[in-house]
């Protein structure tokens, strides 16, 4: 069964016709990423109402997801996570109506499975063998997972000093890891220069159109797990910015749909490292790119990216959405890891952490109140990351 | 709301009438487990159809949960794990019907957390401040989870020379740990000396009578994912054997409630450790208790319980099946592992490699044929386990 899915257009956008979806793509001619665009006129005889008794997972909403004449989702049963109540947390913050989006209960322990999911489906159905990724871990873990079920081959490509755990992770579905000197950039580099001429499907976010749609199913999960009433605040912690971008795309869709009220928008919360801050950084400058960080460092490997290709697109949802831009230090994250344990008897990586400092930072600023709805996204587990807790 | 839960009663049965669930109960005065019982008569006005739809967890169930009066679930999101079709697996060993029910995507990464998130509900209900629990590791964090969540302290009792992510996991939620020398049937000795005098909650699986109503979530999401048609055959790595002894009281319950066919129930298959096999060894010998095994050694954390008190209860569930009993060794279950992992994408523990491993003999012996339904549990994610696959 077909869905709504129609073409992908420039994300800037440029002005270049719809790029064919029955073939490979990429980026657009113009350098941008490609974003995938659905029939949502047509959709809107799809109703939210509908969505009851479907399957546990992000393919509850496969109307709108990149798939076309019969393909099947190459699934492991991603997403439809909890939205857990922070009650104990939320108290000791001082607010009523705070959330975890618990993402470590995915596939591969991290959010990653999502856009991996979608991404393998669609290279799987255009007949792609040998599969490319440069990641800073949790991604080519993912990768990996979706390769070994679709039974395609997997490359990964990431920095030599990663944790250990990514690369046992990679190994345990069969993958072929690459260690490279340097970070996820250098990664990619690499991998483009070794698989192009080897044919390879690369699935850099971003670069390949489809991980944003997987991304993006976080931000109808969070709508239909609050009935349809968009939270006041959505804290998401940033490396390549994906899930950021899908998620305010899922906004316009469900906007389009008549899911959700037109005008009322979350205020998006990007969160980053002291140590790897680029888009923070354009933020705070008013600048519309962001310019690559040097000397990217953080326990969280997630947040090690020095340069986002959607940086612009990263900007354009956290400046339209009034929102804010927040860096947390490499101490403040892990007392966040910590205290969502501890208050919460939640398992997040340290990127979980940091978006609860963030919070906190904008408690005492002042920015967010006491009746506000917070959801935090915890975008993987602890387990990837326990050296970090070695001799607290 | 109440659900149909009505009183706890000796599982042997010894005669003893019927225990109190508004008190705090652990064993029968005979010594056996006790087991929840609820008025199946008036449940059968509770139709499988009214499921749809609801909470994407174990507590879909609800109504056949151990709750009183208006007593609220701690739940972190656990159950109603994916079923996954396990097709290239199949390929490779001449299954077209073989499923793996991945566990691993619990909260802290195992099934353990369906039967504590059913015991902390109830401990927190009945006015425990102080949990204790003895673990080979899994449960303990388990444990520390759920009680972080609801506010409860926590004390976990494992084996000093378990893995190290065990020990971190515990810290991450705030437990306190106490490492023991010896075994888990140790810890649960020292547990105990320390706890009672001060009054703590002994979590102790099987001695504590809820826990295992968590577990045979697993039989009914079998069957609901099925269609409501049991397999011909469930794969179930054993250690204390509660999901065992739990999904077959699920069978019992669903047929008294006209959900599945009162006769046909899958062969159930028990697997343990060629390290530490007393269950095996009873069911070999044709015994109706086993004795306890010396020496226990097993990478595999979840299979090294040399004594089980519901030891009784899983054999009689795998002969009124006419299932079977298998020894595995720690290499193959590694492989296991390992296959899981580059066939499917699924991260298993060694106790789902150990469950792939036994139904690899029962093909090889032809007791499993090539058109039998089979789902193999994978009871964990590899994640704890990684140091298994150090120098592969």
């Amino acid at each position: 069964m077909s869905t709504y899915f129609s073409h992908l257009e420039c994300s800037v956008p440029c002005g270049a016709g719809p790029a064919n979806p029955r073939t490979v793509q990429h980026l657009c001619a113009c350098g941008a990423p490609l974003l995938a665009r659905y029939d949502l006129d047509a959709a809107r005889g799809w109703t939210r109402e509908s969505l009851a008794g479907r399957t546990a997972s992000m393919w509850r909403y496969r109307e709108l997801m990149p798939l076309l004449d019969d393909e099947t989702p190459v699934t492991l049963g991603e997403g439809w996570t909890p939205l857990v109540p922070a009650t104990r947390l939320g108290a000791a913050l001082g607010l009523s109506r705070l959330y975890l989006k618990d993402e470590s209960l995915n596939p591969t322990n991290s959010f990653k499975a999502r856009g991996l999911s979608a991404a393998v489906t669609r290279a799987h159905y255009l007949g792609a063998r040998v599969l490319s990724i440069p990641t800073a871990g949790n991604a080519g873990n993912a990768m990996a997972a979706y390769a070994a079920h679709a039974g395609l081959e997997a490359r990964v490509f990431m920095p030599r000093d990663v944790k250990t755990p990514f690369v046992r992770e990679c190994e345990l579905y069969g993958a072929d890891v690459t260690l490279v000197d340097g970070l996820i950039t250098d990664a990619g580099r690499i991998a483009a220069e070794t698989g192009a001429p080897l044919g390879w499907y690369d699935l850099s976010t971003l670069k390949e159109p489809y991980r944003i749609e997987g991304k993006k199913t976080m931000g109808y999960e969070v709508a239909e797990q609050l009935d349809w009433e968009l939270p006041d605040w959505i804290i998401y912690p940033t490396g390549g910015g994906t899930g950021m971008v899908g998620m305010w795309k899922a906004f316009e869709e469900m906007s389009a749909l008549g899911w959700i009220d037109p005008v009322k928008r979350p205020r998006m919360v990007t969160v980053q490292a002291t140590g790897c801050a680029p888009i923070i950084r354009a933020f705070d400058n008013g600048d519309e790119r962001a310019t690559p960080w040097e000397h990217a460092q953080t326990v969280a490997d997630g947040l090690r990216v020095p340069r986002a290709i959607g940086d612009f697109l990263v900007l354009r949802a956290v400046r339209e959405s009034d929102g804010a831009a927040v860096a947390v230090s490499d101490e403040d994250m892990v007392q966040g890891m910590l205290d969502i344990g501890k208050f919460e008897g939640v398992s997040a990586a340290p990127e979980g952490g940091a978006a609860l400092h963030a919070l906190r930072t904008l408690i005492t600023s002042g920015r967010v109140g006491p009746e506000d709805r917070v959801v935090i996204f915890n975008t993987g587990g602890a387990l990837k990351y326990l050296d970090v807790l070695e001799g607290l």
